[in-house]
Parts: C-alpha cells; structure tokens; sequence
C-alpha cells in the first residue's frame, strides 16, 4: 500500500485530553480519532492492527471449538428485567418509536441466555461455547485513557454451557488456556491474576493483566511462587510480632483537642501511625458496623464487601449515623462501649494497649486491650496489601506490586443466569435442570491501545509484529530517481509474495518528515530507499524496536525482512 | 466442522411471522434467531455466509483503493442538527447518563464528513474514497420480511470525496463499476437500475436490485434496450391517438347523484374509466394545486413531488381544504372555473369532450375542452409506467414490471453535506473549496437473505457456491462403521488440502432427517457415505442446485467437487 493512495493523516499535537502516552500516540498516528468522549473511530491503521487481534482471537477459540455468532447491539429491557439487572448504571436504556424500551448491551448474558433457552432440549446438546466480536456500549461517566475506558468499544465476548460444575470448570480452564494463547501470540507481556468477582455472580474469576505502568489496576505478585492478583482481593498477612506481648496496662483517658485525624494524632504524640488503631464505621447487612485498622492501613473495600456479605461495596455510615451509633465524631471514636459488632483487621491479632478514640469528642483511650475493654466479633483480612510483605500463598517470596492493564476476565457463573431465565436442559432421566454457565470477555479496542502502551518509546509507537498495521515501512525518499522507483517496485512485490505487508511513504516530504512519522507509526522494519544509497550499492534497515541500522545489499533485503517478521511471528 | 462440534439448530416449523420464504428458511434452517421485531441474531451459518459477502466487498473495493475505516454507532446529535436532519423518522434518539443528546446512526453521512474536515487541508489530499462494514440502526416503525427490514442490521456505506464535479463523477463510475463486480461475484441475479435520490440530495442515483418476486420494489425495464429504472422514476410515456382528435362539443352538465368514485361514474355512465378525467388535490410549495389524471391512471407521488418542487412526498388536502378550494366534495371536482394551478398528467395531451366533476356535489361536466373551458399551467408525466407501454427512452421495446430486492444503492451527493457542515479543501489558487461527495451503500444482511429468496425451491435453501457457508455436505449415515468413518476422515482432509469447506452431519440421527436437513441448509454439494454404498464400492453425490445425483468411486470424489466448486467460484 502507498501512502499516496490510502488515507492516513498523522497529527503532530496530541489531543489536551489525551493523558497517557498510548492515547497521545494512537491519535497523533492517525490509527483512531474521537467523535464524542470515549466515542472513537478507529482509522484504518488502527483498524488493521485490530483485525489482527480479532483473527487470533478466532483462530484460537475455533481450535477450542467455540462458535461464533452475531448478536444484537440493541436488546429488549425485559431480558434485563429477568436477571434483575436492568438497573446497573452502565446501561443505556431508551424508546423507540413505537415506546417499546430497548437498551444498548454493554454485555450479553441475558440474550445468550435466551438463545440457548430456545435450541437446547437436552444433555446431548451440551457442552456448547458460544463467541461473538462485537461493538458494546457502556454509558461510563467519566470515559478516559481513549479506547482503554471507552463508551463504544469492541469486545470479544463468549460464553460457555455445560451439564454441570465438573464439566463448566473444564470449560473454564479450556477457556483461560485459549486467552493464554490469544495474549501470547498478540506479543503482550501479561500476568493472570486472581480476581474479584463483582456482581456477576459465581465463585471463580481471573484477570489477564498486560503490565504497564499508567494501567488502571494494581496487582500484586510474588517475587517467589505463582501468585498474583488484582490487589481488590491479594490476601494480605498477618505481620503478628513474635515477641512476647507486653502485659495490659491501666486504660486511660487523655484529652486530644484538634487531633481528628490517625496523622494528627501521631505527630502530637509522637508515636508512628502504624500502632494507632482506626475505627471505620460501614453499614453492614443487619444494621451498622465498625471496622478497626491499625493507623497507617488502608480498608479495602471489596474485602469490607465480601466478608460483611454485601452485595454492591459499602457505604460509610454519615457524621450523623455515627454520632448516633458512639456518640462523637468520626475523629474520636472507638470500639470500647459500641452496642455493634466490631471487626478488627487480622493485623491487630495480638495487638495490645492500643491507642482509640474514647467515643467523646476530643478524647482518646490508651492501653486499651482486646477481651478486656472490648470483644471482637471477628477477624479478618481488611486492608490491602502492600508492597515487601511475606506472599500469603508460598509464605516464602515477597509481595511485589505492579500495574496493569485488564484486558480479558474470565468467571465462571453457575447457574445465576440460566435459573433466573429458565435455561435448562433436560438430563439423563429426563429432568429439568439449570444450564452451568461461564462468561470470558476481552476487551479488543482496549487491547489495541494496550499493546501500544506496553510497547513505544517517545518517538512513538513500537507494533508487536503480530499486530502491526503493516510489517515493512519503505521511505521513498527520491520519487523522481528512476532506480529508486524500480528498487521499490521490486522490493515491494517479492516481499509481498513472501507474505509481508508492505506499506510505501510516497508523499512529497523532506526525509526528516518521513522518518518521524515512521518512527510514531511504529512499524516492525523501515527500508530508506534513497539515489545516494542506491548508487553506492546498499539499502539501509532500522528495526524500530531496538532502531538498530543495518546497511545491506538490495539483494539481502528481502530474506533479512522475511525472516524478521517470521520470527516475531513465532 | 462437524455437526456435534458446533452450535446449529435446524427448527421444523417456521415462525408465524415469516411472510415471506427466503425469511422462513433462514429461521428454520438456525441461520437467524429473532430477538425483537426488527432485531435478529445472525447464528454461525448466516454470520459465515455474511462473512463471505463482506470479504467479497472488501476486496473489490480495495482495488478501486477505497480505504476501509470503522466509525461509531453512537453519534452526538448536534451533527445531525449541522445538515438539518435531526428530524428523519428512522433516527433514534436518546440522552445519556450525563444528559448529552446522542443517536444511533443509521448512516454516516455526518460523521465522515466530521473526520473529513478534520483531516483534507489540500487538494493534494483528494481523491478519497472512505468506506465501513459496520452495524447500523433503523427505527423502522413496521419492521417485516426478516433480514429484509430491519431494525439493526449491517451494511457497507461508503463516501467518496473529491475536488470538483468531473472528479465525483469518475468515483462514482468507480463505484458503480465496483458494485457490479461485487454482487456478480456474489452470485446474484441483479439488475442496475435509475432510481429517485429522495432527500439524500444531488442528482445522479443508481439502484443494484436482486431480482425476485417478493421484492418490495417495482422494477420497470424495457425488453429491448438496457434501460430499467424503479418505478418510482420510469418516465411514462404519452400514448397520444394519433388518429385527428373529434370537434369540440357543447360543455354540459349533468346530474350524478351519489356517484363519487371513478369505478362508480363508469359503471353509471358505461364510459371506460380511461375516457374519464380524475382531479386530485395536492399542497404544492405555494398552496394548493389540482392534478388531472386519466380515471384508471395512478398517481405516482415521487414524480408529484418532483414536479412540485417538494421536500418531501406530497400531502393530498384533506375534504375541507377540498371544499374551500373548489366548493364541492372530492368526488365531484374538476378543473372547470378553479382559480389554483391545474397540472395535466402528459397523457392527457390532446385529450378532447372529457368528463370532469362540476365543482358541485352530485353533478359532472361532459365535453369539457382543454384552453376552451380552463387553463393548464404544466403537462407532465405524474401517472405510474406500465407494463407493455412503449419504452419512453429507445421508443422500441416494450416495457416489463418485475419486482427486485434493493440491496445496493449509490447516489452522487454534490456539496450539500460539504457545505452545511464546512469541509473545504484549499485549491490550486488557496482559495477554500466545498468537497464534491458521493454515498455508496450495500445492505450487507439485506443481500444475504435476498440470495435466498433468488436461490431457494420448496426443500431449502440453494446457495450460490461463493457465499455458501460451507462447500460440501457431507451425510455420515452409519457412525460405528469403520470404513465409513475412515472414508469421511479421509474425503475431510482431502477436500481441505484442496481448499474446501466440508462440513460432516454426524449426528445421531435417521437418514431422512440427515437428507431432509441437507436440503434445508442448501449448501453446494451433499455426499452420503454409508456402509451399504461403501461396500459396493461407490459414494452417492448430489449438487443441492440440481437434485442431479451420481455415483462415484471414492476415489473421484475429490476431483469432482474441487472442479465443481472452482466453476461456481469463476
């Protein structure tokens, strides 16, 4: 393809909004260009690196033997209505002309469902996996990063049907063994780590995480054994003293005017945040709550979540609510004399004459002692884990934590979605029973811009061969220089019976143009055919990854391009 | 692919909503799975089969250098408002969470031309050709005939742009030449056809319809030249007597009590209803206007509207605007003594003595005299062709009514979306120009079910070999034989070492049921290996077309379907 005959604009100011390097470079690039916030259109350079992702992902699921299919961006509200799901906010729900209520799938469960609702009769008919690519609409409220939180985005979405859990966790693992293929041969750098939940239902769940450092998420991993994970849901340690502890001293009350906050209290006192404790109040299933930390921890609210039982993250009671419950403000309560179950932080197992507030306004309590002033309703793993601490999984390595970039989730649902819309399949006797379900999704646009976040330098962008727009970028510096056209026409046509894909810089542009927006455009190999170079013999290669140059014979070029690129194929 | 490794439900009954065939087999044959009126799934067989006509797109469209591009779904309404059509009826609007007014896009126009004046500074930057294959969105009040009308279905648009009207012209001729390439390859019996621009604006249009008798469209084409056009555009002819016209008589009234109709006053009177004379009333730009029509004649309201000048299809005035503008019911009007402009169907040129409504209810006027009794302000062509009226354009042939699928349509646009929403280019003197455009579109769904309803009999569907979702049928009828087995293994790999698709019906199933779903799926070619032929040392081969069938040694298997797949792919 020649520059001249395919439309690519590249842009030399990245977009005020665009805050990590990724975005700036996919639109500076030309790959992608916004229409609305977190609406793009994906240019045609983006949209061939992102067909490529797409085959992969093909190949790899038709090996599993999943089929595809195509369903509807616009679905009826009452699917949603069966699954009682029609309120979650990322669904944009709206009329048509006739005021039946439509909504635009963020997801697809609830029309999945349906479909195998209507064809499977029986245990004969199952296992099934089911996949689409397809445009999903999520009405986020505050899109960012370019396609990484989009509105509009492209999603690979499958989902799997099996006769029971045995046979659904066969599934799964057939699935998370298809995502490490996909990820791999898209030349990503990622981690598979453990993972919350949310609301989908089912017990099961894993993230496949590319490392980068602007990703949104943190995962924690162990610098010893396998262990990783979403830091939502890293277990953190229980850091216990092996000394013996200390005798319970007298409880005291001291006055603390001013001193509202865990960092007050340690300058005033003089004392290190860590051996304060923090009494968080959250509203539990049955009714307020207080959660006690050790000073410098933070809670996590999926842990407060799934140990209180909750079904959305919890809510801080208000001033008001917990004025009522210790009669003083946030800054000065304590669990000594609360009427509510207290949870304490499996970090202050152990812990003696800890320093609370005193439940008066501008009071605290010292020496205060577990059983003694208080009893605890129950330990548990409530702060997040941190960096250096002993991995809970092998109890040798360290945790070490890092960023990331979620782009495939792989849950397994049970029967959730099949027992509210009643998809069952008959059994070997002949009764109803509910279809075990499985969701796996990835995010391809996000993927995409992953790819290119994990991979450029500050000239621009540095394309995984396996999803480079095109594998070689051939400067053409003298269009007017006879020896320079045939050399590119040769060039062009061998590398393409190879299999290459050749992309030709024909415009009218200095060299320094040419090679600048070379470099931001970041394909694999770049051929400067030039009258000087020709005439002395030799053609000059970079590969963009390393920019190392090599000076070879025309006739070298072609076998040193092809097996390049099969390499980084490989 | 083999049939338990996939996911197909062939359905026995169709739905009681398929009116039409080609939609009644998609359904039956789990091709398409309706989710809402206007909303289907495209299950695997019909998404590779879609598939098909999209590569067969792409790739005549990439050697015309068109550039593929993927633009969003949703769109910002204030687009829409920028070209003044935020109104059109198929437009679903909605706001999202934050309150932003967004549509789905039934079409880009508006979009494209966004990117393009974003992007073209030059005329250096001209021409382009920028296309999409991308699910669109159509409010369809009464959405019928499956794929045929939808809501959501998907469609390749494209948008050509280019410094003046000469150059438009030749993208156009490019595209008209690209889309006979494309259904030709498709294998549909199609024809080009002059259709009506609508309000979508410039002034050159083209229709590509698949013949087939459930079409929604009229196709009137000449039996002897090339001419065809949609019957909303046929220029009718004059049909003039060329025998001398009679001497005017005596203008007289006469009473017609109780006859309102047309059908009525013949009958009465014993006059053929094409000697009568019928006067419509239409709201023309400045106010009412009258339209005389020979009495069997049919008004066609896309030529009222271009005659009038209208924006839209003409509105007939209700009774009461009738009555104040001529002082009778519409059942007894005429163009005697009435002081608005009276337009005369051309086939009333030279008409004599007619009968006409009297102005006064319950009577008509005979020998009324065109110039002697009132004034004609135009003669044009407003009635329907017909069928066996002379060819207006080579005056030889005679003109034939069939009726065609509209899967295609191409329209030369002018600067109408260039202008209203400012996407200039710099020309050879500096000077900002308005970008001449052209629309492109196909109804890539739409064209899938039409090449059933072309290619169907009463068993199924028949596929043209190069959209066909698999090549060859192959019937495994005895699933514990061993040869059988073996034979099919072998025939498989044989078949796609030579680049065929082959799927296998093993099935648990009896033969009937295999052949009768063999017919229903229609793909090229079905084989049956069965012990019993096995034995006898030959394989029974059907082409799905023809019914023809033959018996071969297994060995000549291959070499027969290779060769008669190649030949419908040519």
């Amino acid at each position: 393809m020649r520059w001249s005959q395919t439309y690519l604009f590249t842009v030399r100011e990245a977009p005020a909004d665009a805050e990590i390097m990724s975005h700036q470079l996919l639109v500076r690039a030309g790959f992608i260009k916004k229409l609305a916030p977190g609406i793009f259109t994906l240019q045609n350079f983006g949209l061939r690196s992102l067909r490529k992702i797409e085959n992969i992902i093909r190949a790899e699921l038709d090996k599993k033997n999943c089929t595809e299919l195509l369903m509807p961006m616009v679905q009826p509200q009452e699917l949603w209505e069966e699954t009682g799901r029609l309120n979650i906010d990322v669904l944009l729900k709206f009329k048509n002309r006739n005021g039946q209520l439509f909504c635009l799938g963020p997801t697809h469960e609830e029309v999945v469902t349906d479909i195998i609702r209507k064809d499977v009769k029986s245990y004969r008919d199952l296992p099934k996996i089911l996949y689409q690519i397809q445009t999903k609409y999520r009405d986020e409220i505050r899109p960012r990063f370019g396609l990484m939180r989009g509105r509009e985005f492209i999603m690979k979405d499958a989902y799997s049907f099996d006769i029971d859990e045995s046979a659904a966790h066969q599934s799964y693992q057939k699935m998370k063994d298809a995502y490490e293929a996909i990820f791999t041969r898209s030349g990503l750098n990622y981690r598979i780590v453990e993972a919350d939940a949310g609301n989908i239902g089912g017990n099961m769940t894993h993230e496949f995480q590319v490392l980068a450092e602007a990703g949104e998420d943190q995962i924690v991993s162990c610098d010893s054994c396998q262990f990783a994970a979403n830091i939502e849901v890293a277990p953190s340690g229980l850091n216990q003293s092996k000394a013996k502890p200390p005798e319970f001293l007298k409880l005291e009350e001291f006055a603390t005017p001013n001193l509202k906050t865990i960092g007050d209290l340690s300058k005033s006192l003089d004392i290190p945040e860590q051996q304060l404790v923090k009494t968080l109040f959250y509203m539990g299933v049955d009714g307020p709550v207080a959660i006690l930390l050790r000073g410098a921890d933070e809670a996590n609210p999926v842990k407060v979540k799934s140990t209180l039982g909750l079904s959305e993250l919890p809510m801080f009671l208000t001033e008001e609510e917990v004025l009522k419950v210790s009669g003083a403000s946030p800054g000065s309560c304590g669990p000594v004399g609360l009427k509510i179950p207290i949870y304490l932080d499996q970090a202050l197992q152990g812990a003696t004459n800890m320093i609370v507030g005193a439940n008066k306004d501008g009071w605290h309590l010292k020496n205060v002692n577990i059983d003694r002033d208080f009893q605890v309703h129950q330990f548990a793993d409530f702060k997040f884990a941190s960096e250096g601490e002993t991995c809970v999984r092998c109890q040798k390595g360290k945790y070490i934590l890092t960023r990331g970039i979620e782009v495939g989730h792989i849950f397994y649902l049970g029967t959730k979605y099949s027992k509210a819309m009643g998809a069952n399949y008959l059994n070997k006797e002949g009764r109803p029973v509910p279809v075990e379900m499985g969701c796996y999704g990835i995010g391809v646009t996000r993927a995409l811009q992953a790819s290119v976040e994990q991979n450029h330098d500050k000239d621009g962008i540095i394309w995984p061969v396996p999803i480079a727009p095109y594998h070689v970028h051939i400067c053409l510096l003298d269009l007017k220089h006879e020896l320079s056209l045939k050399t590119v026409e040769t060039l062009e046509s061998s590398l393409q019976k190879a299999g290459l894909e050749v992309f030709i810089d024909d415009r009218e542009e200095r060299p320094g143009i040419k090679f600048k927006d070379a470099d931001l455009l970041g394909l694999p190999l770049r051929i400067t055919i030039g009258a000087r170079g020709l005439e002395a013999g030799e053609v000059e290669l970079v590969e963009r990854k390393t920019k190392k140059m090599h000076k070879l014979a025309p006739e070298k070029v072609v076998d040193f391009c092809v097996s390049y690129i099969q390499e980084g194929l490989r």
